[in-house]
């Protein structure tokens, strides 16, 4: 990449790019807490419609900015120790996956309790897929990166997979989101169709800012530019540590 | 990437990828005309919700199954000549805009006879965008890369933004399409409940199988082993051709 002009995406850029996604990241958590807070009445844990509400809420909050931000982390700190790097990551997502167990058990339950049936859906389903494999993901990074179980073989073959799954899981993420966005409007058409113009307008808003977000993750992470400068002390370093599980530079993400 | 266990992936391997996301494609294809002929009768071109029928067969065929094998192009014909896979690349995007402009006639004439409203789901909005994206970008890759308008450096700085976009739009064509899935199932049950569930069932699987499509496209892209080998005679050609538009290794895609 010798003799591209790289002001527009050096590496100086990327605290704007990081700024941009967090600006969108917090945007969309905000629209879906004041859509369900002004137009569905709010939020209770009582197996009422209220109850629901805390769903779209935990899954925008969880299972996409905060496993988003789980992602940037390498970008973002490039200058720590991956070693820390590696955990915060793996803390991160492991808020992502309690807040989106949340955001599930509160639709189950809202469902049980309403007669309504559970998972007939393609929302549903893509929605299950992603946090099944988010969470396979999650356990498999963990053995992989941060218990000394794995060689340095098995990481490296690893590891592009985790990347490119962990992109892929964000996208799908994004696509059950979109999808609930599209199932809540039709629904809610039905009952009070008045209400509908400006609350399609806010939750299609909604849906494109998380296809923004999304998007400059994903241009984040791919950048070449981007990436962690090679840190040659570290690796010299992992490799002393290597079976305690610190692992070499191209092994852990 | 030099010591890695490549039999799983190495580039003996890549004809599997294409031939999986082949019979994914066609399966797409077919699923998407056999829920559109069995359940909602069939096609025509008269205003009536036989013409409905035409859009989802026409995305699902132009903006997802025929965009998927022209970004697949380059990793299928490693060998060819780059200016040869070029407009094999182009052309099939070409075909791919015409079936989807058709495919949105389509809709908009039904709507237009049915006076039902344009442009005010959620689906509609990504699609659209997914769409003007898709033109410009074509634009732009004919502009840049067949037309000998654009120096060297100029290609080199667009091709990793011409590929992420690539990826990006085949991505956003897929989520269109599960919130088309989800807004046809859930208009459908308003009328006809008791045909649900296996047309639900079948079209949730077609869904599952778009998102299984633009893995395999995007897996098969971004793996390092399977780009075009660096062809050392066609780019101590290109140098002398540069000026006519053939451009060098990197700067063209």
């Amino acid at each position: 990449m010798d003799g591209i002009p790289r002001g527009w995406a050096g590496v100086r850029t990327l605290p704007w790019y990081v700024a941009g996604s967090q600006v969108l990241g917090v945007t969309c958590v905000v629209i879906t807490g004041v859509w369900m807070g002004h137009y569905y009445g709010g939020y209770a844990w009582d197996g009422s419609s209220q109850q629901f509400n805390v769903h779209p809420l935990c899954m925008v909050l969880g299972l996409v900015f905060l496993y988003g931000d789980g992602v940037l982390v390498y970008r973002v700190f490039r200058n720590e120790s991956k070693r820390s790097v590696k955990i915060l990551h793996a803390l991160l997502h492991m808020m992502a996956l309690i807040i989106s167990i949340v955001g599930l058990v509160a639709v189950f339950d809202y469902h049980n309790s309403s007669n309504i049936p559970n998972m007939y859906s393609l929302h549903s389903w893509c929605g299950m897929l992603t946090f099944v494999l988010f969470f396979l993901q999650w356990l498999l990074g963990l053995a992989f990166f941060l218990f000394p179980w794995a060689s340095t073989l098995l990481r490296s073959w690893y590891l592009p997979l985790h990347i490119f799954f962990g992109l892929v899981l964000l996208a799908m993420a994004v696509g059950s989101s979109l999808m609930g966005i599209t199932e809540k409007l039709l629904f809610s058409s039905q009952s009070s169709s008045s209400k509908l113009a400006p609350e399609a307008a806010l939750a299609n808003v909604l849906g494109l800012l998380l296809v923004c977000f999304v998007i400059l993750v994903g241009f984040v992470v791919s950048r070449e530019e981007f990436r962690r400068p090679p840190n040659p002390e570290e690796e010299a370093l992992s490799v002393h540590f290597n079976t305690l599980g610190e692992g070499s530079g191209p092994s852990s993400p």
